[in-house]
């Protein structure tokens, strides 16, 4: 497939051999992809953790009303459960309908068009913000519950595990890995052990009673509105549950074949551990009879000046276990852990959303380069430095964060169900239209009965999202999430700037009738300054590229290097001809610039291209002691018309440990399903220290 | 004089006319430097303005001991006079000797050797902070003497005055103006006035008398040794007012022909006006008897709580002209604005010191490109953000910095007093043997008499210089100074190891036997993403370049946009060959090395230009949007053995506006006596987008 417009098939074999690619590829990429017991941990542990918070959440807020309140929670609870399981059937039809892992964004924007798209962007980034920032709190919140004497190092603690897990990622770190499963799988058992344990006992007459169950509680006197919004609040923060059923539906193609089923396999799979988990804990906590305060000074009798309030699973945990027991601390350790997991998974997603985002146009450039660490740093440094912030203004505090996560959530949620309505209408009309692709139509036949299953699905999904989206934007607005409602607009805002930007560039680059060829002449001038082996190296490859004129010019800033340079020319007889050009203020570009002016005056208009050696070197230290100066006269003369720079590399022998490196796992590798062994990949460490650049 | 090792005198005509040069730039360069008028006022702030504080400092210490100590200030501020006389004249000889402008720092390496050179330079770098903070300081004291009720405003104020330098200094500013000028004469002026007035006022037996003249001061009582130690700090803080007078011997080459001529005169008249200066406030303070007490509690009757202790100059400009007289706020304002200007000279001397390591190897080399804004704008910022951090950790608390102050002053002073000590001694050794160089002798003995003088002025300014080194260090180590003890020599290492990074890695570029000519082959590879018009216009250069072979290349990531590409291929025929190039993992690099790597197996051996277009943006940001894709395939491929990179630059209508920008002068420009209007300035402005850069 090789086009030949003059030479004809010169280069079709080689063109070919590349074209069908190394046959190593494809099965290395299927190696690379998750099998489900693999992929289960990797996008499970965002949403299982969080069943660790909401149940808590959920009772908190009715106890505000006070114990008898908690008569509602079973009533919340299921409706929290029956959302969930809407959502998760709606995500198998999403995943069905867009298995390319846009996910809600790729849903929204195909369906309701940029802004809907860059909304649900903006409020996804939002949300990896929060969940790193929610999920290290709770994390946090677990281990205080099982070591109470690090109470005062709360927010310390939350802003060194975001330091650490930027670091992890920095550092590169293999998702599909056994460190990721094994907590996982270890919280999942635990959990449902202790809930096993806790109602078997319970049944036995032996019910477990947790340590809060003596405090009594100062209930709030509240209006006949107030319970009904308490209520809603409650579920509310008992959507908390729903929070990262959405990653499958971004990993699709990081699945083994066949993706779809597998993934939505995954996904049902994961919606009923998470509605096992969270059912189970809200029973049992009900049982130990848990009372777990908002403010814990309103509970009778408890301490609350002195001693952290444990949270709800370390409660329930020592209720069944023990406290102090083993289990105990398994439990609350994998708690932990599964927290911790799940902010590392917004490490791995953020820069998955800003390379779609990038190759959309939405976000730079840039961000799309997979395997430019550099740009994967700068996101995860970015990602991490917002979340400590968010960890510091709200001092680590849970239930303040919950109420600014869920927003994010369900803007994205809604946006998404309503586009796959979209979606379905469009597959029926479409459908109908279509002639039937076989003889007796059965294809069309099922697809539209497919299509009007996923339209009655997603109907369901749109309608419950979008309402509770509006509870929850009620009961939470002036709790705080009204800083969400100001961070996404403006991140949407940019994100349509910057798309506009590359649509003008776009404009004004396509070629158009002015764009001709026949650019004449022909000349090179290699830049030297002393006689050294890059000078040398850089007039050899001009010499070599055989140009019809090639010069070695110096810029002369002082008299006795110039003559040194002389003297050294004329020992090695170099065979190019030194033009030494004066330069009375010590600049170099615009002496060359000026050189080349007169070049032209003499030999009519031509090509210019300028040879400048480059250094390559090891350490990042090493960039700011190199060639600044090749850097400003690159730079200067490519503003000169009809210039090109070339850089000859001259590797120093730092830049040889780079050769050391090995190749480090990209986040988000796994949950885009690309190859962990990058190519070449080692050599992006190097630094080149003297291109022409003075920006970024 | 160009050198033709092959083709004879081509080019020499061009050659010699950029010999010549373009016959504008040297008057060009005269016109640029400085009368001796712009001179004063250009190198006097600093030294001058010391006298602002030097006198109150010298006082408040004496006082220390009791009203009764202050009989010590004439022999002490007599002290202080001589030894400005002894360095004045010491300078006189460092100037005739080293004209350059490098001053002590070169004094220093030349004849003493690598460390001393480096730990005088390491010394003057503290001290540019230094002058920044204590000047500033001093000027918000005298600001607030005025106007008391900016009091608890100091340090905000002080740190407002520090980021207005730096703005003012980032914006470029011409030191040689007016508005330079005058405040320095009304300083010079408006002090002798007072002071004259002060003194017949007295002749007139109505002596003026000092706002603190009523107040007791509560004595320390002291022991023997107290007491000299008491006279010997006093000496030390009068020995401020030296500060600034070594900056003439750095401006050498700003001057007017006879440059050194010039430079000596104007350096005895700043040391004359400085004498006087000094002196006079001294005896005016003391004819007013002014009691300016260390800690103003012991003032006994001032209320120390809620008022200021207005500075020495407030209270004799007070007790002279009447408080709240226009005279009275004349000198207070050219005080103020002087203290000041002194802290610009920093930012001026500070980028200009810089430039000198850089060309020694002591500082990376990117310093000494003059006119790399970026490079001096990093430079201001440094120094602006280290001179606040001093301000705030020291409260703006203008005796405390004092201590840290005349150390780093006096180290360079003495290490430059010694080093001319050695000069003239080889000096006078050389001329014995040198036979002399015309019939009776009589300039070389000529020289061995002015050597003969320069070695006893010298002489003596070592001895002074070293002996209150030693003074200042004892009486004020324990004051603060301490700090400068460790900063001055962390600096030297750093210098120290700059030089022998570049030593090294000047040792392993330096060409030997294996350096030889004879790369063969010559391969141009464009690489094609989309048809554009950067892209057309790179492949016209390759074609003009008429390389043996000349080849498209694309990387296929997406087959659509790769059919797309063969098509309009095809359509704009376009006279090279295109090869597809399947990419399976989305890299871009490595598919290019491995064609290379093919491609040679096939052809054997050849050197291979890879084009790349780069895009000219007009915006800083821009940057962020544009092709890091191309620095990073650049990085990588320049890897590659044999391969270099040919970047065809693209303007972007954006990069138009830069042409709009006016050259704007660059700090130390004056100082250096280098031309402002620095060609092709504005082109600085402007930020090559997609440059092959990972690093700095």
């Amino acid at each position: 497939m090789t086009t030949d417009s003059r030479e004809p098939g010169a280069e079709s074999p080689i063109a070919k051999r590349l074209l069908l690619g190394d046959p190593l590829t494809s099965e290395k990429l299927d190696e690379q992809l998750l099998p489900k017991k693999m992929a289960l941990p990797i996008f499970a542990s965002d949403a299982l953790s969080s069943v660790a918070y909401a149940p808590q959440e959920l009772l908190m807020i009715l106890l505000i009303g006070g114990t008898a309140f908690l008569a509602f929670s079973p009533w919340v609870a299921t409706a929290v459960v029956i959302l969930l399981i809407v959502v998760v059937a709606s995500y198998r039809q999403l995943i069905k309908a867009y298995p390319s892992g846009g996910g809600d964004y790729e849903v929204a924007s195909k369906n309701l068009g940029e802004v809907p798209g860059v909304v649900v962007a903006s409020a996804l980034l939002v949300d990896y913000v929060l969940t790193v920032a929610v999920s290290v709190s709770s994390g946090v919140d677990n281990i205080i519950s099982a070591v109470p004497e690090l109470n005062p190092l709360r927010v310390e603690l939350a802003i060194g595990f975001v330091i650490l897990i930027v670091i992890v990622n920095l550092r590169g770190v293999r998702e599909a890995s056994l460190v990721f499963a094994i907590p996982t799988y270890i919280f999942i058992g635990s959990v449902i052990v202790m809930v096993l344990v806790g109602l078997t006992r319970t049944a036995l007459g032996d019910a477990p009673v947790a340590s809060s169950a003596q405090y009594g509680v100062e209930p709030e006197s509240l209006t006949q509105v107030a319970v009904i919004l308490l209520v809603l609040r409650a579920f509310s923060s008992g959507c908390s549950a729903l929070t990262g059923v959405e990653a499958v539906s971004n990993g699709v193609p990081a699945f083994r074949r066949p993706k779809v089923r597998n993934a939505q396999t995954t996904l049902t799979l994961m919606g009923g551990i998470a509605i096992l988990m969270f059912a189970g804990l809200t029973v049992l906590a009900l049982v130990a009879n848990v009372h777990y305060a908002e403010n814990p000074c309103h509970l009778i009798g408890f301490d609350c000046e002195n001693t952290p309030q444990p949270s709800l699973m370390a409660q329930v945990s020592a209720a069944t276990f023990g406290m102090g027991s083993i289990p105990f601390y398994i439990v609350q350790a994998a708690t932990a852990c599964v927290l911790l997991l799940a902010a590392n998974t917004a490490f791995n997603g953020f820069p998955l959303l800003g390379s779609v985002l990038a190759r959309d146009g939405y976000a730079p450039k840039a961000l799309n380069t997979r395997g430019d660490r550099l740009v994967f740093s700068n996101g995860m440094i970015i990602l991490g430095i917002a979340a400590i912030g968010v960890l510091v203004v709200y001092q680590a505090d849970l239930t303040t964060l919950i109420q600014l996560y869920i927003i994010g959530v369900f803007v994205s949620f809604s946006l998404g169900q309503v586009g796959m309505v979209r979606h379905w209408r469009r597959t029926l009309r479409e459908l109908h239209v279509a002639p039937p692709d076989d003889e007796d139509g059965t294809r069309t036949a099922e697809e539209r009965r497919s299509a009007r299953t996923g339209l009655v699905i997603n109907s369901v999904g749109a309608a419950m999202t979008v309402s509770v989206l509006v509870i929850v934007t009620v009961t939470k607005f002036t709790h705080g999430a009204w800083l969400v409602f100001i961070a996404i607009p403006i991140l949407a805002t940019l994100m349509i700037g910057v798309h506009r930007y590359y649509r003008d560039v776009e404009a004004e680059i396509e070629p158009d009738d002015q764009t001709r060829f026949g650019a004449e002449g022909d000349v090179a001038i290699v830049l030297v300054g002393k006689l050294q082996k890059p000078v040398i190296k850089a007039l050899d490859y001009a010499l070599a590229a055989r140009h019809e004129h090639t010069l070695a010019v110096h810029i002369a800033v002082s008299q006795a290097e110039s003559d040194l340079l002389q003297k050294q020319w004329a020992e090695h007889d170099i065979p190019v001809q030194l033009v030494i050009v004066e330069s009375p203020y010590r600049t170099f570009a615009s002496p060359v610039a000026q050189f080349i002016k007169q070049w032209r005056e003499k030999h009519g208009s031509s090509v210019v291209t300028v040879y400048l050696p480059q250094y390559i070197v090891g350490h990042w230290w090493e960039s700011f002691l190199h060639n600044r100066r090749a850097r400003r006269i690159a730079n200067q003369l490519m503003l000169v018309h009809g210039v090109s720079i070339t850089l000859v590399p001259w590797l120093l022998d730092s830049s040889e440990l780079i050769y050391g490196r090995r190749s480090r796992p990209l986040p988000g590798q796994e949950r885009a399903g690309l190859p962990s062994a990058q190519p070449a990949h080692h050599q992006r460490a190097t630094r080149p220290a003297g291109p022409p650049d003075v920006a970024s």
